[in-house]
C-alpha cells in the first residue's frame, strides 16, 4: 500500500486549486496592538494586524493580563486534571456563574474551545433525545455541523437566515418526533445577523428546541456584552446560547449556557467535555476578567461599531467592494481563491499590513474574500494607509473597482 | 413534547447506578502543590491532591511559570484567531519543531487539546484513505473512539494488547485495503503498557500504519521525555506518536508528531484543527519550557518512579488491593461505584486527602476504583499518612484487606 502518494496527492489536490494555506508566522506586541511582528525572510519586520479575532483589543486588556499573571502565581499553569478528576478549580465554577448570568441563564458550562463546546452540547444533545431531527441553518459554522453529524440525528439544512424555508421544513416533520433548530446570530464570513425572535416564533409553534452560536457576537452586542439575542431582549427564549472566550473576550476557552437540567445533562454524557485536561485556571482567570470588564463597560463595543462603520465608508468611497455587513466584520469580495492570496501577499509584503485571504472550505467557492475586523485599537489613519494600499493593489492586478459610493 | 422529563430521566439514571458526578471544587497553591485548598460548606480548607495529572509538578515549574509569565506581558492573552487567520504565532512554530525534535519526527502538529488532536488526526486520516480499516486496542481511551467513529473507517477492536488477536484480525482482512492500528502506550487506568515493537512488526508484516497515543507518557519515560516509544528505542516504527501538553507536561494542550507529509495532510484538512482559535501563546510558551526541561532533566522522572514504587509498596504491605501496574499510576480495586465514592467522600472530608473515585465510563463497570498519581512533590510521611487512612477506612466500611505482601 503506497500510503505516501495518497497523502501527497491529497496535498497536491489543494495546489491545484490554489488553496493551500500558508500560515503567515507573528507575534504581537502586548500594549501596541494591532501592531505586531512578522517572521519570514529576512528576519522579523513590523506589520498592523487586520484580520484578528480579538475584536476588541481584551487580550492585552491591563485587567485581563493582571487576573491571568495573579492565578499563575497563585495556582501555576495547568489545571492538572479532567474537571471531574482534580481540574475542577474555583475559578471554573466562578466563571461559570459569571456565564450563566451573563446570558440570564440557570447554568453555563465551561469547554476547551467554542469548537468543543458545539461538537460535544449537539452531538449530546441529539443522543438524548431518541428521534430528534436536527434543523441547521446551511450557513453554520464546522464545529455545529460536526456535532450536528455526530449526534447521528436526522438533519434538514434550511437556506440561510430564510424563516419561509424553515417553517416549510418544521412542518413537513413529524409533529411527535423531538426538533432542534441550531443557527448563529452574527455569520462571521458575511457579517449578517439572523432573525432571532422569528425563529423562536417558529420553533415555539412547532415545539422545537433553539440552539444559538453567539460566538462572533459576546462581549460586543447587548448592554452587558450578552450577545445579539440580549440586544434584541430574546436571550430567555433560547434554550441554549454557545459563545468562546477566544474572541471578542480574548482568551481561550468556549461555553454553553442553559437550564440547570440541560447543564446537568451535558456535563454528565459528553465525552468532549468529561475526557479532557479542563482549561487552564490562567486562562479562565483572565476570560473572567474581560467578561466582568465587558458587562460593566460599553466604550470598547462602541469604539469598534465607530470604526467599522468609518472603515466601510472609506473602503465605499473608493470603490472597493465592500459586501453588505451589518456588523463589525467588513468582508472584501475577491471571488477566486489566487487573486484574494495574491492581494494578501502584497499587502503583507510591501505595505506590512496582515489581512488573511478567505477561501474554501472556510466560504464557499467563487466568494473568496478578504475579510477586515477593525476594532478599537485601529486609528482612522491605519484605515487611510489600508484603503489607499487597497486601491493601488486593484489598479496593479487590474481588478474592478466600483463606481465609488 | 416534554423535553425537561427526557432531561431530567437522563440524570436520574447516573443517580440509581451511584454514578452521579459532583466536582471537587478546589484551588492548588502554586509552590506547595500537592497541597490545595478544597471549597464547600464552611470555606476552604486545605487538602492534599493525590489525583492530579500533572504527574510531575511541572504546573508549578519556576521556568514554566516565568515562560508562561514572560508570554503574557510580551503579547497578551490569546492569540485571536485560528492557526489560519491571525493565530499562527512565532510560539506555536518553535514549539511543533521542538516536539518533533523529541519523537524523531519531521514535523508535528498542535491541537487545543489531547482530546481534539486524537478525534481531528484519526478522523481526518481515515477519510484520507478510501476503504481504510482501524484496528482499534479495546481500552483505547473515549477521544480516539471518538476520532475512530467519526472516520466513518471500519473498525475492529482487538482485546487489551492481545498480539494474537491483532493478528488474527489483520490477517483476516483484505490485503489491498488501508490498515491502522491505534492503541496508546501507558493505559492511564491500569498503568500497563502495550508492547510497542510487537505491534509494528505486526503492523509491517500487514502493511498497517501505526497510531500511539502517548498522553500518560510523555515528559515522563525515555531518557528526554519521548515516552514509552522512546524508552523502547521503537519511535521510528511508529506512523503517529500522539501526546497531551496538559499532563506531565503540566499546561494544556495536545499534538502529533509524524512525517511532514502526514502533518501538511491533517493540518489542511482536519476541520477540528482549522476551524477552531488556537491555543494561547502563553500557554505554548510554557508548555515549550517545559518540554525543554524534561528534555534535559530526569529527576523529575526518577523522583516519580520511586515515589510510585514507595507507595506501591506500602499499600501492599498494608494489605491494600492495589492493582497490577508496571507504571507511575497506583490504582486500588474497590468494584462498587458506591463503594468507590464513599470511601473517597470519607477520605477528604475527615482526612483533607483527595482522590477521585474512577467509575463508569471511564472505566468498565465492576472494576471501580481509585487512582493515586503519587510524583516528585509527595513525601513519604504523606504516604503513610494516605496508607493509615485508608486501612482505618477500610475497616470502618468492612471491605475486605489482601494478606499483606
Ligand atoms: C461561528 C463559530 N462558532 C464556533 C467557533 C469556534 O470557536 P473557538 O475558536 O473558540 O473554538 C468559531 C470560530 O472559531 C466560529 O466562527
Ligand atoms: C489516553 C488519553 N488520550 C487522550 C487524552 C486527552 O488529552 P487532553 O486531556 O489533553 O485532552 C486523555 C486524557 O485526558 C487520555 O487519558
Amino acid at each position: 500500500m503506497d500510503y505516501e502518494s495518497i497523502f501527497k496527492s491529497a496535498i497536491g489536490r489543494l495546489h491545484q486549486e490554489g488553496r493551500y494555506r500558508v500560515f503567515i508566522d507573528i507575534i504581537r506586541t502586548k500594549g501596541s496592538f494591532p501592531n505586531a511582528h512578522c517572521f519570514g525572510g529576512n528576519g522579523p519586520k513590523p506589520v498592523t494586524v487586520w484580520c484578528s479575532n480579538d475584536y476588541l483589543g481584551m487580550g492585552q486588556h491591563p485587567s485581563v493580563v493582571e487576573a491571568m499573571e495573579t492565578a499563575l502565581h497563585e495556582v501555576g499553569a495547568g489545571s492538572g486534571g479532567t474537571r471531574n478528576i482534580s481540574g475542577n478549580t474555583h475559578y471554573h465554577v466562578e466563571l461559570e456563574a459569571e456565564l450563566a448570568s451573563l446570558h440570564g441563564k440557570e447554568g453555563a458550562l465551561l469547554f476547551t474551545s467554542g469548537y468543543v463546546s458545539n461538537e460535544a452540547a449537539l452531538s449530546t444533545l441529539g443522543k438524548l433525545l431518541p428521534g430528534c431531527v436536527i434543523f441547521s441553518d446551511e450557513l453554520n459554522h464546522a464545529s455545529m455541523i460536526a456535532g450536528i453529524k455526530n449526534s447521528g440525528c436526522e438533519k434538514r439544512v434550511f437556506r440561510h437566515n430564510d424563516l419561509d424555508h424553515l417553517e416549510q421544513l418544521l412542518s413537513e416533520c413529524d409533529a411527535d418526533l423531538p426538533k432542534l433548530v441550531a443557527f448563529e446570530s452574527v455569520y462571521s464570513m458575511d457579517g449578517d445577523i439572523a432573525p432571532i425572535a422569528a425563529i423562536c416564533d417558529l420553533a415555539d409553534k412547532y415545539g422545537a428546541l433553539t440552539y444559538l452560536d453567539e460566538v462572533h457576537a459576546v462581549g460586543m452586542y447587548g448592554d452587558r456584552g450578552g450577545g445579539i439575542s440580549e440586544r434584541d431582549g430574546v436571550a430567555d427564549r433560547l434554550t441554549i446560547i454557545e459563545g468562546t472566550l477566544g474572541k471578542a473576550f480574548g482568551v481561550m476557552g468556549g461555553y454553553i449556557a442553559a437550564s440547570r437540567t440541560i447543564i446537568d445533562c451535558i456535563r454528565s454524557y459528553a465525552p468532549g467535555f468529561i475526557f479532557t485536561t479542563s482549561l487552564s485556571p490562567v486562562l479562565v482567570a483572565g476570560a473572567l476578567a474581560s467578561v466582568r470588564h465587558l458587562k460593566a463597560s460599553s466604550t470598547e463595543r462602541e469604539a469598534q461599531q465607530a470604526a467599522a462603520a468609518t472603515l466601510k465608508k472609506k473602503f465605499a468611497a473608493a470603490g472597493l467592494p465592500v459586501m453588505p455587513s451589518v456588523t463589525h466584520i467588513v468582508p472584501l469580495l475577491v471571488g477566486c481563491p489566487a487573486k484574494a492570496k495574491r492581494i494578501s501577499d502584497v499587502l503583507l509584503a510591501e505595505y506590512g499590513l496582515y489581512v488573511q485571504p478567505i477561501n474554501f472550505p472556510t466560504v464557499p467557492r467563487g466568494t473568496e474574500r478578504l475579510r477586515f475586523t477593525p476594532g478599537p485599537c485601529h486609528s482612522v489613519e491605519m484605515m487611510d494607509e489600508l484603503t489607499d494600499a487597497l486601491v493601488e493593489i486593484w489598479a496593479r492586478l487590474e481588478l474592478e473597482l466600483r463606481k465609488a459610493a
